[in-house]
């Protein structure tokens, strides 16, 4: 008998914003795995450290590259994808073993989730189940308290390593936005809501509904540094009654 | 000393998608509060029904009409607005005696959640907490097992109620995409996700995570029947390595 898959969204950083269900699924598993950078031990797993059984096995995945240069290059596509075989070769281990794998996904893993790339080489072989997590945006635009879409708003989810003219061009058609991966792309982003008439609605949040979190309108935050996972919301629901 | 104001997301459904915080909130609310149809106490109840207290003080508030034919309506549009805020006042005189009222919202409460009308009214004057909760897309594309988005695919989050034309031309130029409020909008639905080249790809799911939940294909399903808080999922994420 094979053990099963079990892809865990442990919600955008307050350990109390996991679901029940995750609680109980990491109090069951026999391996707690989680992708990390080496030398540093991941969001996810300090997200759910007081949730884990003394006996669990864990798995850390460490990522071969610690910066995003080169994404595109072949080399590193290369890298990366010899990764995440290696990686689900190492959680298959276990499954065959009988064990129980549980894979550590931060917000939600179905949703820019590195679980997934687990999830489209295990789900065909294995029984697999996915808890579903609250994201880092709704964790953001509930901390700031500002409703996201309402009605027949439309909402577009963007990554910021979009080009600034694309980036302006999707924010001009949309009612509401999330600009997720902002990091080093804040300087464009914020000439692209400035094009597309949006800036002076957006928030800027890091670290949402962690302790150090910080939530600003983006026309405040004073310069262009930010973490990589940091977020700009543009609000919809102009007419908010 | 006035009471706090409490905005739960309850999650998609299964009641172990509740968070932790979810639960805890709701097992010290003075006053829970849920929008409701009159003659059925709502899912958002529903979900919750094991984590009240028994000596809470329950506040449904109906709304004043059963169908959404006029929306737009002036007449339609004075009575739902003389409703909130109607329902913003009968919470505010629990916050002036001092009671803690928590108002369940499914999925996320300001992702087109009732809340956020009460929370537009009353947020500025009492002390206010949003609990974010897994959204009933996640709950969907959890059900399925389909990764929704990776890397720097763009999602957009569509309302079933667009116009034919409107739908398949943001169709066409998304990688990803979410259509809510599904219903007797599903035959258009269906035929601008056709005109966009995107209906072999479109997983239908209706009540996600609950025990009648029901996920096919959509090119799979066989008529053009719908509950109203069904959802269609286009997944992005085309390399999938």
């Amino acid at each position: 008998m094979s053990g099963r898959l079990i892809g865990v969204g442990t919600g955008p950083g307050d350990p109390e914003l996991m679901t029940v269900k995750a609680v109980r699924a990491l109090a069951a598993a026999d391996v707690v795995a989680h992708f990390a950078k080496k030398g540093n031990a991941g969001n996810a797993r300090a997200i759910v450290a007081a949730h884990l059984r003394p006996e669990a096995i864990e798995l850390p995945l460490y990522y071969p590259v610690t910066t995003e240069v080169h994404r595109k290059d072949a080399a590193y596509v290369d890298d990366i994808t010899a990764f995440y075989e290696e990686s689900a070769r190492a959680v298959a281990a276990h499954l065959d073993a009988g064990r129980t794998v549980a894979v550590l996904s931060e917000g939600d893993p179905l949703f820019y989730g590195s679980y997934m790339h687990l999830h489209v080489r295990l789900s065909d072989r294995y029984p697999t189940e996915v808890i579903p997590g609250v994201t880092a945006m709704s964790g953001s635009w509930s901390a700031v308290g500002q409703p996201i879409t309402q009605g027949d708003d439309v909402l577009t989810v963007l990554p910021g390593t979009l080009d600034e003219s694309e980036l302006a061009r999707r924010l001009a058609g949309t009612d509401a936005a999330v600009i997720m991966k902002v990091g080093r792309n804040l300087p464009h982003i914020r000439r692209a809501l400035a094009a597309a008439g949006r800036l002076a609605d957006a928030f800027y949040v890091e670290r949402a509904t962690m302790p150090a979190m910080a939530a600003v309108r983006l026309a405040d935050k004073p310069d262009d540094i930010a973490p990589y996972f940091s977020i700009v919301l543009v609000p919809g629901w102009k007419g908010r009654s």
